[in-house]
């Protein structure tokens, strides 16, 4: 557990409970979100994450929503409760997500997008913010300073492994950085098994792995169909897969003594 | 040579002569800027570097003088006739600095940030894109197809070198790169020794192996007193040093049957 | 759990119970191994480690003690009944070894000694096999069939972590890779949190992040006074540290459906 | 050049001459290697590279002919009086090879196979050390150290590259290495352009840029029949190829004032 407890809407991270934070990766129709929503919900998932506005390597590849995206996931929080959170990449979009949504996701590309944490950091919203593909721990941590240092102490790290050699895993990523960011920062760390095994079939152990680990939250990505889904097709679990995998997340919990 | 050529300003890119762009890190004053400008078009640089926004790891560390550099920038220019290169870091620095400078850099920290790209993509205003720390071959082609593919054709691809476990130099820069990327993108290849070195010992060697494996051009940090710069003090040569520099470079590119 | 089992001695890898393979980096000294390996049978480990031959990268580093290492190793062997692993270097070392241990570990350094790899293959003594700092799963696997189609199938892969450009963690662990390995090779997977880690803090998060991840096995060093250890002194576990992350081990262990 | 020079037969290395290693990644018939010596002899090169032992990442990969190729390379030495270097991989190997070869090459996945450093440290044959795939600068100097420090000064160490996430080219070459390497260790540096690009056009710019950077000398695959050979086809320059690389790399070497 991490010195500091940061919450998005009133679900608190960095205390006792772990949180899961489940979602499709694209909002891509409001029945999408919506059927997703209520399973994840009734699964044990605390928040709803849902991009509307994607980084894509190509821009040949969807691009995400945008502001109707945006309603979505409103109307969505409005039927479950569930607070959101959902991702932005650039300065323009700080105020339509600030207002809207109730954490926003720094992705990896971004992390050194030094103008948009100035910005975010002139907010009170609650940033996500994820490690570069190839930041250091310390420049992981210069990010985060970038935020509270300029008036946001709401910050939640989220490690999702970084780019290496090995292509057998989509990213590499060590668990190892779990104690040590929370020793390093005192912040809460949320793992993100999903872009971390670019497979779904190894997102169940690193997400057991995860919460063994110490993580005080899992951000998972799950679809209603991921075979059709407009990104990270992969990687994404169906519903019956997660509801599979949270009683098994909620063992490993318990044997550190914690709970989902 | 490539098979498109690109100008900044007047000065063309992809032809037999391979171009040295040089000039401080940061601008940090008129008299550093113009005593600089005056010495590198001298010795034989043809554009004029100095960035006026500065993406730094740290949040207490120099962010830039921001919009007096560019006054700054556009003295040296008249003075010298230099065409001038500076970074920008958002979409809300794109009108700033695409109407003033002759080119614009997107740094290895920005290389994914899409909506800038987008934003540069609506401009005619010549782009010196840098490769990601972390990003592929193919990663670096399609970010700059968001620039060529969304109406800006005035693409320079730049190679800084990427992050690895060696620290002997500060970035791991592979000028097997520059014929692959020449022929996969027909577009102008320029090498930067500089931040690929980290120190200022070890740039020589580069920037003439860069020439060597067929670059055209270089991006070099010349500075009045680097040991007092505010950043990249290590790095970034004295005026006699880039003075003794240019010729070995000369006799470089006469030897691959160019010039400088 | 893999498909196939492999035993060292009278212990076996691949099924229900994860084994714990504990004991100093190098033998220091009779009294130094005995009294480990008294501690660690006590706690629950099931086989016995120590090196008489160490691959260190300076040759003014401490070599290991030889032949009277294997001496120790086999009085100890008899005094707690543990099985002893203990790794070897060059094909010279071959008979001296596999005559006299329980199993030979291949080190990161030699996963590609293909001399070594053959001569191993002629034996039928166990094998573990770590993987390489720059290999790949192919590789990995690749290096594993040298030893299988050469006739000897008593291999066990052992990931340790690869090395990249982080520096907080000594090797960089992808845990998204043990159940990976476990369906291309169906062999037993050990992980190694010591090595890994590199900082004794570190090591109880990456051994229970193993065991939830699927690991069938933990190599975990252990010393009477890590401080004054002559090798990896950062990363050894006091004996109290040992006794106190078992019961953790085994509580994460039962949560997915094993134990130690 | 290096402060040390360190001959292989009667070429020296790291004097103001670059001297060429060519021949056949391995010795594959008597009439391939002395076709091959026949001709980088008459096109510049000093010394006959020629595997007869190779290490290989599948065990169903060719092997390489052991002794015969041994004997080949000596006939070619006698023919075209070129000295011959020839790769071992361990120390079972060292007799045979040391009595044999003028220069025994120690491959990158031998570079910390440290028994095999210690047995050639008592020999005085000219070793050609490769860096290991993940090797630290530190680590290649300590694996020389071994060498040095154990009793043979005849160490010329050759840079082949790293292994990163890049894979457009087969290694990742630093030539900002040269320099470093050569100021911190006095040592002849050579570079192999073939293993870095991993294919035939990406050669040549990776020759000329190691020329231009400082190394001493280029070890470069040469084979009648690239398309056929039966070890790194994709890579190793036909003759025609290599007739016209090296007076252009001549031209290079004339611009930082040395020769080939």
């Amino acid at each position: 557990m991490g010195e500091k407890k940061v919450s998005i809407g009133n679900v608190a991270f960095g205390g006792k409970e772990i949180v899961l934070i489940a979602g499709p990766c694209s909002v891509e129709s409001e029945e999408q979100l919506l059927s997703t929503a209520r399973v994840v919900k009734k699964e044990g998932a605390r928040v709803l994450r849902g991009s509307a506005f994607k980084p894509r390597s190509s821009p040949d590849a969807f691009q995400g929503l945008g502001k109707s995206a945006l309603e979505f996931l409103q109307k969505a929080r409005s039927e479950t409760g569930l607070p959101i959170v959902s991702e932005l990449m650039d300065t323009s979009q700080v105020n339509a997500l600030a207002g809207t949504v109730d954490c926003v996701q720094v992705g990896a590309r971004a992390m050194q997008n030094f103008e948009l944490l100035k910005a975010l950091a002139k907010t009170n919203v609650p940033v996500l913010l994820k490690n570069g593909l190839s930041a250091t721990v310390k420049e992981f941590l210069q990010a985060a300073d970038y935020l509270s240092k300029g008036g946001n102490k709401n910050v939640i790290l989220c490690l999702r492994g970084i780019r290496t050699f090995e292509t057998e895993t989509r990213f590499t990523l060590d668990l190892g950085l779990v104690p040590a960011l929370k020793k390093l920062s005192g912040l809460p760390i949320v793992v993100d098994p999903s872009h971390a095994a670019g497979k779904r079939e190894t997102v169940p152990a690193l997400a057991k792995a995860a919460v063994a680990a110490g993580a005080d939250g899992l951000i998972i990505e799950v679809h209603p169909e991921p075979e059709n889904a407009l990104s990270d097709s992969a990687q994404q679990l169906n519903f019956s897969e997660f509801q599979k995998i949270v009683p098994e997340l909620n063992a490993v919990a318990k044997a550190v003594g914690r709970k989902i």
